[in-house]
Order: C-alpha cells, then structure tokens, then sequence
C-alpha cells in the first residue's frame, strides 16, 4: 500500500478472527471510501470496551459495571444456578429457554493443554457462589465435547457432599457441539429436557 | 448481551463488510478474552487512519502525506501514467506487473447511477496532470465491467486531441472481472501485452 498507516490498519484488522490479508485489506479501503465516520465509531467503542469491560464479580460474564444486568435484577431466581462456557450461551439460553435463574460463566472448559484448570474457569468462585447463595439445582450447560464433559464431570465430582440437585442439558445436543452453533428449538428441548447429572 | 458497552462494540463492527451480527459477537468475544492489546492497537490505527489519511495531490491514491511514496519517488517515470480505478488496483500491479510510471486513482468508475461522474472520479485531475506533467503513454487499467469500458472510453474520447498514446490493459482479462479478484500471472501477461486503443 502506498501509506504505512494505511497498512497498519490492514494489519491490526488481522486481529479479528477469520479476517486474513485480503479481506483486512477490503476492510480498510471500504471504511477509508463510504464509512469513515462508522469507523470512528468502531475505534471509540473498541477502545471503551477493550479497557472498561470486566468480569462480573459474581458469574463472571461481561459487563462494564460491578455487577452485570441478570446479578443485580432481584427477580431472578438465586437457587437456580446454570453453569456455561461463554457469554454467547447466556444470551443463546436467555433467548430460548425462559430461564429465570442466574448464570455462571466458566469463559471456557477445562483444557490441561491450554492451561485451563479449575482456577483459571473461576471454580473457586463457582463453588463459593453455589454454597453461599443457598442454590437448590446447579444446571450445568457446558457443551458435549470431550472438555465440556469432563468439565461437567468435573464440577459435579466436586459438589458430591452439597445438598444440592445437579442436572445437565440432554437430549438434542449434538454430539461434540457448542451450544453457540445450536438452533433455537434445539437448545430449547434441550434445557426442557434437562436430566439428572 | 449482560452489557451495553458490549453490545455497541458489537453494533459497531457491523460497519465492516460482511460482517453480519453472529460474526460481530464472535469478534468481539474474541477480542476480550483473548486479545484486549490487539483490540486496543486497532481502535488506534482505526481512529489515526479515518481522521489522517487523505488522498494523494496528485495522484489520489490513499496517504497520509501530501504526497503518496509512488509520487513523492522520483526514479519513476513521469511520462507513463496508469489509470486504475481503485487502491487495490495499485498493489496489484506493483507486484506483479514492473511498471515503473506513475498511476491516476479514480477511487470508482463511471457510474451516474450512483452519483459517480467525471467530477467525482477527478477527471479534471487526471487531465490536467497529463497535460502538465508531458505524460507520453496514458494506460487505462479500469476493470472490464460495463462501467470500466464506459470510463476508459470516457477518458480516451477527451483525449482525442492530445499528442498521447492511450493503451488499455488487453488479452487475459475475463470479461465483466475486476482487476481485484485477478491472479497475478493473469494480470501480468494483460500489463505486457496492452494494446493500444
Ligand atoms: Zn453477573
Ligand atoms: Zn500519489
């Protein structure tokens, strides 16, 4: 490209997932052409998020404030608690499941390998949540991969002396699926058909 | 989405082409939780680009200098002008084809449609600059669309009275293409072989 900033927004748009070369590039000359002001948009709420964000103090989700919205509205159910693995699977269950309970959210599953252990998903705090809070049913709403069940298995190893029913997302999951992928009705059935773990 | 800042960084990326709503969450996921510093550098490059890039004085090619690094080297050659319709276009042809001119940058093609004349592509631009600068070849390198016909016949009848050979890039150009989507051994063998027109 005939500018150095021109080609430091080519390559900082590579930071985006699944954006290569030549579509960073597409990027880059789409805004610069018919969108310069959408752009600037991008750069301030990019920059807002990318430094005011954090973990809700109590499930962990995204948000900008202490508490994120579902934690801090008084009318949700505190004895129900469903563990996921993203923020996405708050909105996917929030959207179809008419869940009224609180969530917590893992920001990933157990994978040795990645280095994700029980303290980088937050268990401490899960598990804390779990026996101050009085939870009655613990939904565990991880994905059916090999590292989704053995964060499941996991979880419910650790709270075999609470009194407390721990149940799973069922039938309808696809075998080694992410719950982000899953149409509505499917996620639905399944979080109906919630089993005992 | 648990946060308003979160869903305007989601808004936000859809000014992006091709980015749908499912493609921008999963950007913005990505970002937080696993690259705020390369989020942070975009918002950056983003903000410098859209507000110092401008176009070249003389040849209308993205820079944030007055002049862009093709004008501003003296070691190419004035007398040959290339004509392109788009940035992209430029790159294109630095790497495959061994021109050493000097190029014109329509930013677009004739399209009255959209609002798209000769003003609006800097026709007055590029004729003034052929007649100061003593070009001796003018080499239209529009693409092959309706459009890219139209306005490399465009700018050669305005020309018709000039002391000046007009080429157009020729054979091994499929019809209806844009010199974007062009392999470069196909783009090499049309720069070679122009014809004159
Ligand atoms: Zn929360
Ligand atoms: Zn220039």
């Amino acid at each position: 490209m005939s500018s150095d900033l021109l080609n430091a927004l080519i390559d900082g748009l590579r930071v985006l997932p699944s954006v290569g070369p030549r579509s960073a590039r597409r990027m880059a000359l789409h805004l610069l052409q018919s969108n310069r002001k959408g752009g600037l948009n991008l750069a301030e709420v990019l920059s807002q998020s990318m430094t005011q964000i954090k973990n809700c103090q109590s499930c962990r989700n995204f948000t900008e404030q202490a508490l994120c919205s579902i934690c801090n509205d008084s009318s949700r159910d505190e004895t129900q608690l469903c563990v996921v693995e993203n923020p996405a699977d708050v909105d996917s269950l929030e959207l179809t499941s008419g869940y009224t309970g609180r969530y917590f959210v893992l920001m990933g599953r157990l994978s040795p390998l990645d280095g994700l252990g029980p303290y980088e998903l937050g268990m401490d705090k899960l598990f804390e949540l779990i026996r101050s809070q009085s939870v009655k049913e613990l939904i565990i709403a991880t994905g059916t991969s090999v590292e989704g069940d053995a964060t499941a298995q996991y979880i419910s190893d650790q709270l075999v002396n609470d009194d407390i029913a721990i149940t799973r997302l069922a039938s309808g999951i696809p075998s080694g699926g992410d719950l982000e992928a899953l149409s509505g009705n499917t996620l639905k059935t399944a979080f109906a058909n919630r089993q005992p773990f």
